[in-house]
């Protein structure tokens, strides 16, 4: 289950210990939502001039809209995007000086940051094989930079009550292959891996391991130049001085785990990127194409299928945020990219069975917290972006992978997801902020009185997003399968119905799979009525857009 | 020896197979240059004015030349920089279009690149550790940014023998885990590791290593996510497809080997960075602050100690690099950087011991092409930055870290060192090209035709350099150690000197540990001559640039 692939080293490290561990790799055995039959990813391509006489509404305009509305207009529908927020990209959001963060519970934040330095309070980095959303990125001409996901020089800090002190990552990394390869070696070169293994894979396994491990001619692990030094080689004899190797113990305290693996699963792995200035870059060149379609600040207040067959189409009720300006909005179709807790709150006409998908898919809960700091990490521990994972409700400290050596810069000091982060988002905002500070002083000690005005982004908490993915429980192919199909002429879409839930990859997919469901029903249709094609609706035109009712 | 340590990748790749990783592996198990004595890793720390009305002449401005040049001044000394080349930074050289590339063979290339793109022939990236040398990028502003050194979607292309189809990185990397993981896991499970472990060890080991390399319940590697998909997950029901895990046989061929493991050799983890715009604005940098003091195109013909004790200085024939205006420069010090098969052509009247130091030492052979071509690694290969192994005598082709999705970009394809580097360099430039190009287009077919204008930086036929770094012959503390003392009023420094070797790390310590031993020189002459310690020379003043010679 993707959303579970994905949150691996949050787990592990905020729920930290074996059991979670476990869960989360039995999860990733699973490797994806099961469902029936396979589809393809055929790229989209739909002809242009195609959707010339229809009409879509697009509601939400999170990835998954902004990418409908714009594959759907490059083919000629009629678009239209309804947005409640005062700006486009959903769960896509940077935050910057001034940005207001509101919480559903009533909190407000207002972000006092220096001028250009921002906090990706959403998704904030793009993996190499995410092929749609860096190639929106292509087409846009958005700026991209490496996205620092992993440093050999950051910790992993275990539980205060194993005695809490950091040990850096190149470490911890190294001397775990330098245990394994010795381990293996010893057992393989006195004949106990022969059933494996033939005479002549035998001598060469042991040879390899003396490199993957850096053993000596004995197959002893004596510690690696890998795993850094406590002083570093200099000038004429200032040789080298290595701690000594951890311990076996060491290394199997399963606090430690997630921090040896995260940076090779998939999504994890380098290169990963970034837009420079931040990940909001990417909706604000959708933007940039479509704002004469986007209408933000309007809420949906009702979902109606209207017709049927060739003669339906979708009524949307929509209001101003203050509540004023009722109308409804008519189209040949929808799409709704709400996350479904939201989508839950609409009153609509679909089946009962949609009802139910729409309202029994639990989501999941995350927080970060994001400070404004000199740069201590760098001058201090030498470490240019990357991860330290921390074994405390916090789950990590995330250095900024740009703006290296400038005064100040911004860091992550929190990523929580699941139960602990709706338990320390219990917690007042000043206490979640004195635990983030006091976890990150463990790391760098001195560090407290440098960081600054820090903010905390609760996605479970954040208006119109409700939370930050879909936790889909197990079984779970009922809800993603039905909404993967349209209820009459709405269809769904959402990184959430899609295998890479979680990521703007799967949303832009997904919003593919959506608007190639339309335009196939469109062809289909066109082939039945020949001529007949025109659209029900158009509200480009200021006729369509007839407020029928106001609401107070 | 630190140069091993540093091209163990080359080695590997280039010259391949098991004989070369036990030769480069056993070398890193030594680790450092063995010598009588260790130093300190303290830092220089000149009080300002204790050099006044002291004279230093800096040889060769490289990285070594300029970082001593600088410290000397802010201590107040007088300096004058002496420079052979047009340009500083030595070894640090970035071409860019219309750098003109003369070999000592009479070989001249002109580089046609776009502009703004670049190629650094000589140092490419800067560990995040190495401290001296990010201090004064952080001191002078000098912009920064990721250097990718490993992409997961880079490939290892094995010999053209063997089949030569190339492998993921992502999938050889994690497979070799998962592998050595199910091996581990199975031999203690059946106990065959209970000498080694006690019982909760051994269990929890096993846990460990589920996580560790992703195996099922019953210990078997089945392959892993992380390892990629041939098709790979998206919308709806498409759920990924994943290749048959590497076998075995695969993992074991010894040619792999160094791609598994260079990214963790301390020296090329992450993070690693680059100034923004070619790794030359570090000298730039330094040239800025020194312009006053650095006299290009001047070659050094002599070099000479003259007078003893408080009356010593050195005395140092220069003429224009064209051959004319001979003339003699004298000082309290000389701090000489440059390589030892530069300065063995210099007239000196060094002991028999010194000289018989500098001629010993050989220096190794590495050579660069870079091709200027569309991106096509990006658009067809998902790569950002990082390497692809090639065994090849090419070595491997080398992804730029920026200016992604830009149209065009400058590629490395080739970076070889050791007997490799010096039998391809051997071949005309255009068999070097085309061999470039053809491996390049087995790891990218179709690509070879995109590959546009290479040229090719050859260190051990570049003149004033005469090779990338030394060959450390063994036993080889004699000559390290002789040089890392003055002779006379003479002082050594360069990376070559330092346990560090072929970084700009190492030359900026050998450079402050040069600059240290003459400052303990004045300040002990100063305790025991008083008020004496006026300069005997100072050629800040035109006067004392004397030319005593003049030469055809």
């Amino acid at each position: 289950m993707t959303v579970t692939r994905r949150s691996f080293l949050m787990q592990l490290a905020a729920s930290g210990g074996y059991a979670a561990a476990r869960a989360a790799m039995t999860t990733l055995g699973l490797g994806a939502i099961d469902v029936a039959s396979a589809g393809t990813n055929a790229p989209l391509n739909l002809a242009p001039g195609s959707g010339n006489g229809r009409s879509v509404l697009v509601l939400g305009a999170g990835i998954a809209g902004l990418v409908a509305a714009h594959e759907l207009r490059k083919a000629g529908y009629t678009v239209r995007v309804i947005e409640a927020r005062d700006r486009v990209g959903g769960r896509n959001w940077t935050i910057r000086n001034g940005t207001r963060i509101e919480f559903t519970d009533g909190t407000v934040q207002v972000a006092d940051f220096a001028a250009g330095h921002y906090f990706n309070a959403g998704p904030a980095r793009l993996p190499s094989h995410h092929r749609t959303i860096l190639g929106y990125c292509r087409e846009f001409g958005v700026e991209l930079e490496a996205e620092v996901n992993s440093s050999r020089s950051a910790y992993f800090l275990p539980d205060a009550a194993k005695g809490g002190q950091p040990i850096q990552l190149r470490r911890a990394v190294n001397d775990a292959r330098g245990r394994v390869a010795e381990l293996l070696a010893r057992a393989a070169d006195r004949g106990a891996l022969d059933r494996e293994l033939g005479t002549d894979d035998r001598a060469r396994l042991v040879e390899f391991l003396k490199v993957y491990g850096d053993l000596d001619g004995q197959l002893a692990f004596k510690g690696t130049e890998r795993s850094g030094y406590t002083v570093y080689p200099g000038a004429d004899g200032q040789v080298g001085e290595r701690p000594e190797p951890l311990s076996l113990e060491a290394l199997l305290d399963p606090d430690l785990w997630g921090a040896l693996v995260f940076d090779e699963l998939l999504i994890f792995q380098p290169t990963m990127l970034q837009p420079v200035g931040g990940m909001d870059r990417i909706p604000a060149a959708f933007q940039a194409r479509l704002a004469d379609v986007i209408t933000l600040n309007t809420e949906v207040t009702s979902i109606r299928n209207t017709g049927d067959g060739a003669a339906g189409g979708v009524s949307v009720a929509v209001r101003d945020r203050s509540g004023g300006n009722a109308r409804t909005l008519d189209a040949d179709f929808a799409i709704v990219t709400f996350p479904l807790p939201v989508l839950a709150k609409v009153q609509t006409n679909f089946s009962a069975e949609v009802k139910e998908a729409i309202a029994s898919v639990a989501y999941d809960a995350a927080s970060k917290i994001a400070w404004q700091s000199e740069r201590f990490w760098e001058s201090g521990s030498n470490i240019y972006g990357g991860i330290s994972v921390v074994k405390h409700p916090t789950a990590l400290i995330w250095y900024p992978s740009g703006g290296f050596h400038r005064s100040t810069g911004v860091l992550v000091g929190c990523y929580n997801i699941g139960q602990a982060a709706r338990d320390f988002t219990s917690l007042p905002l000043q206490a979640q902020f004195d635990a983030s500070r006091a976890v990150i002083d463990r790391v760098h000690p001195g560090s407290a009185a440098l960081l600054k005005n820090p903010v905390s982004v609760a996605w479970h908490k954040v208006p119109y997003s409700l939370g930050p993915w879909v936790h889909w429980a197990t079984p779970h192919e009922r809800q993603y399968v039905r909404l993967n199909r349209p209820e009459g002429r709405v269809h769904f879409a959402g990184e959430y119905l899609s295998q890479i839930g979680a990521w703007q990859e799967g949303a832009a997919l997904s919003a593919h799979h959506a608007v190639a469901a339309i335009a196939a029903e469109v062809a289909g249709r066109a082939g039945k009525t020949a001529s007949t094609s025109t659209s029900t609706s158009d509200f480009t035109t200021e006729s369509a857009i007839i407020p029928t009712t106001e609401r107070a």
